[in-house]
């Protein structure tokens, strides 16, 4: 029998708009991606009583509630007080907790405010799921509905805060409550160049032979920049049944769109540029213009990629195009501007692989060119070449897209090259 | 007194992530704007049960409840049926509503498939919000709770259809409802330099006055590198006396804080360091080592920004920081280097003000200095300052951290010089 554990999200933001509940949709996607059922999910204001009384409901129908937000150190963070009040339990401080945040102000040189205390707070009975970015930590409280022993799992609304608990603490101990000993396995494959409705032509008949039992669910997730994901989930007795599912039906599934594979799983198309770089001794140089430095941004982000990102030239201005990266007069944004600025800033940086992008990220047009145009030059050993794309979406989309369209060009020519 | 209209949107697809439920967002902003209070909104699947279940325990607490998708032509749009459950009411078929919509797909040259009739399915003493763009016409659908009468209003979850029936038809009837005028308005402060709890801390006996009747609400809002947020909600009969109530209070907040107030509603630190500079007819040229091009992108997502900006040079490898930037041989994150960053990038692209960034991303240390080490550069007409920061979070968050702060010391140069 499969778990159901319902969600609620604290903070009347939420409730006036002034922030959209992404939280809650994310959670649902890794508890459905584990088997485990969420069937009601609630938005509250920073209320005590209506907080505990959402608590109260939702937990007559649910094995499990997750609650997000409301774990922050002031006057309206509440949830902690709403819990104990469900659980009919005290509210004390866990001096282990104290210390913990005194140490991360200390290491700010500053000294932990009072109203930090109350993160420390912690509901007798509940166990503590330790923080290890944010100050606030998770909990983990048994509560008995009517002689059932349901648990309220609390994290903080700080998406990247609340999925690192989710993934460490939470979703395992549901696992364990859940009892099936049913292994649950996803494989994601990373895709560029098609849309959803492409994609989902594409795999047609693949989808129509993944309706029977035993086999994976097959599921799609735009996911902008990090590309469009096709994610198989298996399950079975083991986790070597799951992998064997899954690898017979990613061989079917790229069979039939192997061409706009870039990655599996965690991989992303920065990663897989740099590995790539990485293991032919190849260093990178890029010059950016319509993505204003959103390229660099990206690669660095990713620890170690000093080993083969040297650095790059913004060159926003067209006299710092001409000036700096040896750009002729004309056009800026086009087949020639694009090539010698690639090769401006591989000499410029001395890197063995020279990356431009140029386009026209709008509102407006630009040299009589559209907004969404953008051209892609990558020169290096073996490769001197520059692409031509028509990039759909607002401002902020057209440059995200940007990146990992020019990131997958030199991806194609260092796998030709 | 003021109504209460909860809401509930409606979808399995929102439950599992494949769609973020923005709509709740706008319709609870709505909503407050004529003063209606929306304090719980709730997500369910596509379950006749589920949906009627959710419904009438929305009703035992709110006057009004807006239903949102489930209004569709297909097999699993079962908004209607639930709404017909908890009204004990027939549906009936509402020939106008067929001939409307087989109107509309004769337009296109088509039939109207039999599914659409299901569209025309109206419970009996609902009366019809009638349909301007799609095919589905919204519902309004007196309700009797425990001799109360209470209302559901459902309407499509297409967006567009959405927020045109609530504007046309549901404000106005839960407004003549009410019976009452209430309006509200929200201002913001946005803030940088101060934690959550430092600011409550700061804020502690404006927050005690602003306990009593006819004050706005005061909430914090962490919004990562746009500042922490502090947000006034004033409530009034009319929207000058709102304007009046957060005027006051606005000074009373900014006396305490406004060392730390950077910004007000919709200004970001970079727009409000861009207009600064057009103000004064200054360019911008930016140095960028630990952030990785993150500050141009961020600057170049504003249109307009080249009016300002005239790019930047991201010096990852060391070399290339002595090279371009003419950085002397030694250590790369220290207060020299962040000072020579910002004095090259200045001469190096011709800019009136350089900015400079080098600091430790993390997870490794650098240089002996720990990952959180910041040195921003700012050299222009009148100033030439280096400034030391420490700041939290794991590489992604320090480096985001560093754009605002970064910025933020322009802003205060800028001010100052």
């Amino acid at each position: 029998m499969s778990l159901r554990c319902d969600v609620l999200a604290v903070g009347t933001e939420l409730l006036l708009g002034q922030i959209i509940d992404s939280n809650s949709a994310w959670i649902g996607g890794e508890l459905a991606a584990h088997g485990v059922d969420s069937l009601v999910q609630v938005k509250v204001g920073d209320n005590v009583g209506r907080i505990a009384a959402q608590l109260q409901r939702l937990l007559t129908d649910a094995d499990a509630v997750i609650v997000t937000g409301g774990l922050g150190p002031t006057h309206d963070d509440l949830t902690r007080e709403a819990i104990a009040e469900v659980m009919g339990a005290e509210l004390v401080e866990d001096p282990a907790i104290v210390e913990v945040i005194s140490a991360m102000f200390a290491e700010r040189n500053r000294a932990m405010p009072d109203n930090n205390r109350r993160q420390a707070l912690v509901p007798v009975g509940a166990a503590v799921i330790s923080q290890t970015r944010g100050t606030a930590p998770g909990l983990i409280c048994p509560v008995l509905i009517d002689g059932t022993e349901k648990v309220v799992y609390a994290v903080p609304g700080v998406p990247h805060e609340m999925r690192d608990m989710i993934a460490r603490a939470i979703i395992p101990d549901l696992r364990r409550r859940s009892g099936s000993d049913a292994v649950i396995v996803s494989r994601v494959l990373r895709t560029w160049g098609a849309s959803e409705s492409g994609l989902n032509e594409r795999l047609d008949h693949v989808i129509t032979e993944l309706d029977g039992p035993g086999t994976p669910t097959l599921a799609f997730l735009a996911s902008g920049w990090n590309g469009l994901k096709v994610r198989l989930t298996a399950k079975a007795a083991t986790s070597d049944d799951c992998c064997a599912q899954l690898d017979h039906w990613e061989a079917r599934v790229r069979a039939e769109i192997d061409d706009i594979v870039f990655g599996t799983d965690d991989e992303t198309m920065e990663s897989i540029v740099l590995d790539m770089c990485r293991a032919r001794g190849l260093s990178l140089a890029v010059a950016e213009s319509v993505t204003g430095g959103l390229v660099g941004a990206r690669l660095t982000d990713i620890p170690g990629s000093s080993a083969v990102f040297r650095g790059s030239i913004v060159s926003y201005a067209t006299d710092v195009k001409q000036d700096l990266l040896g750009v002729s007069a004309g056009p800026v944004v086009g087949e020639s501007a694009a090539r010698e600025m690639a090769h401006g800033v591989r000499e410029r940086l001395g890197a063995d692989v020279g990356l431009s992008l140029t386009g026209v990220a709008g509102p407006d047009e630009q040299d009589g060119q559209p907004a969404g145009t953008l051209y892609v030059g990558v020169v290096g050993p073996g490769f001197d070449v520059v692409h031509h794309a028509r990039l759909p979406g607002h401002r902020e989309q057209m440059r995200q897209f940007s990146v990992i369209t020019a990131l997958g060009f030199v991806r194609r020519a260092l796998l030709a090259g």
